[in-house]
């Protein structure tokens, strides 16, 4: 219902339209509409009334409203049902806590604004408000847990197609970064519950800079992130068709992994990855070793090889840096 | 303080000791003695009082109380928390909650009865009251996801070292049943909850049915399952001493593991294990697809290795039946 409300108050334009036409058109009664209208404007729509014209739409704001983000949206299953938060501690929280009450496969939360963030081991995650994409997907697939880390790969793929919709050229980082010019656009935080053979849920969070001025960043990320709004020139990018992107790329693979297995996300990840060939120092998760080589594979898990003075090595999880020189 | 009640009444056998020495040997007053006999009363012990005479132990219950259970138990880690809990829907939902508010590595949780036991893929887990030791572990490991598998196998092993120190018998089928001559005796559910690099806690939920006749049984598990107790000639196991013995045997390998990872875990399951060198139907997880053919090796992962006319096949998780003749 709100959302035709929207779709007649954008038809409109810069014209006013009637309590009583909108009324009519859904036949319900004005008050009705006076409610509808009342909790759009609580969700964040800057809807301007005047009486005797009625109704009229001062913005379409960027922000990721649901009722925005799902006008037009082409996918199966990916933001079907879509949780919106103006401002959230975490999404990955949130989705975990949705999830464990039984959220459907697919499930989006999306705030405007992170105020606990979270990377990979705790590590904090800067989430300003209006300016990036913080997302979290619930899933609940039919693959084993072994193959959860995979679907770091999956999302940092969709995240890379839907770049290349806006021609900009994403550079993956293993396992979890997308990178432009060695500095950090997007981050993913994979989360997984399961028993041994059966994944319950996974919860994969996304972090997208988007519209974040390199002097916006604290000091400490200047020197190692960007966004992109950098990478377009300085002009901002439309955050709401941004996303419709990167959820339609991310509903595609992950119907292509669910029926085929995960071929064509390594392939693509292979076209876009930046570590493969390079001379990396890892420094494994689990036991903290570190140690360098040549990233030369992965493996069918997904696991990076890297060719050491000492043979090949397997890592599964860690910080890899790249290189130069 | 409540544990050396306990032990005072326990030292006094079938004779009355006054509140009055209670009180002088703890430095605290009469009245605080009654409180806390009112509340070992109220956690499971009968103890009569009788005017002038004082406090007699009726019986040191055969329950599993974390004070009956802790003393003497010779552990580093596992249980020094401990939940008890007289009746639950099921210690593994109970463990879940405890882990995800922060409860540290080892903790316990234990019940005398589920009313809502869950083994795999939530099959019902038959759980009568005082008849079996129902339990979780939480762990907070320091070593990968990939390798949570593995604590399924060394459950299995703790509770086959704990039934060799009362002289019985275990025959371990993989992943995680516990079998003698066929039928189940205990049942294993390791579940995870983890970023990609990082375990943020398992918990492994333990089913023993330790006292349960063959006859109280439900009709369907009658073919299929059996107890200590059978195994022991019909004969009562205690409860505390068994579960002690558990936890010890957890104990030491869990720290052996963390220690020097899952080898002697692994040489202790292919002593045990019923499942290498036959001839298994396998159905797996997942997929669903089954297959049959002889089980050849457990893989370093722990996943089950089995040969088949088209070649070997590797089991990560599923069904695996055993075919006899």
């Amino acid at each position: 219902m709100r959302k035709t409300i929207v779709e007649m108050l954008k038809r409109a334009g810069n014209d006013f339209i009637s309590g009583e036409s909108i009324a009519g058109e859904l036949g319900i009664s004005r008050t009705a509409v006076w409610k509808h209208i009342q909790k759009l404007r609580d969700s964040g729509y800057e809807i301007i009334s005047q009486e005797r014209h009625g109704y009229k739409l001062k913005d379409a704001p960027d922000l990721l409203l649901p009722g925005e983000v799902q006008i037009g949206l082409d996918t199966q299953i990916i933001g079907k049902d879509m949780d919106y938060y103006p401002s959230v501690d975490s999404t990955n929280r949130a989705a975990k806590a949705l999830a464990y009450h039984g959220a459907r496969n697919g499930t989006i939360v999306v705030a405007e604004e992170q105020t606990g963030g979270k990377g990979r081991l705790e590590r904090e995650f800067f989430s300003p408000r209006v300016k990036g994409i913080w997302f979290s997907v619930i899933l609940r697939p039919n693959f084993l847990p072994k193959d959860a880390p995979k679907c770091t790969l999956m999302a940092a793929v969709a995240v890379a197609e839907a770049m290349r919709r806006f021609n900009l050229k994403a550079e993956i980082k293993w396992p979890n970064d997308i990178m432009h010019g060695g500095r950090k656009l997007v981050g993913i935080l994979t989360e997984m519950n399961c028993e041994i053979g059966k994944i319950s849920y996974l919860v994969i969070g996304v972090g997208i800079n988007v519209n974040i001025r390199r002097d916006e960043f604290p000091d400490a990320l200047q020197p190692i992130a960007t966004s992109l709004k950098e990478l377009n020139g300085g002009k901002d990018i439309p955050r709401v068709q941004f996303f419709r992107a990167v959820l339609e790329e991310f509903d595609k693979l992950y119907r292509q992994v669910s029926a085929e297995g995960f071929g064509m996300v390594f392939e693509l990840w292979r076209r876009y990855n930046v570590t493969l060939g390079q001379n990396v120092r890892v420094i494994s998760a689990g036991d903290g070793e570190s140690f360098s080589g040549r990233a030369v594979d992965l493996d069918e898990d997904g696991a990076l090889v890297v060719e050491t003075a000492g043979g090949r090595r397997t890592v599964y999880a860690g910080d890899v840096s790249i290189r130069h020189g």
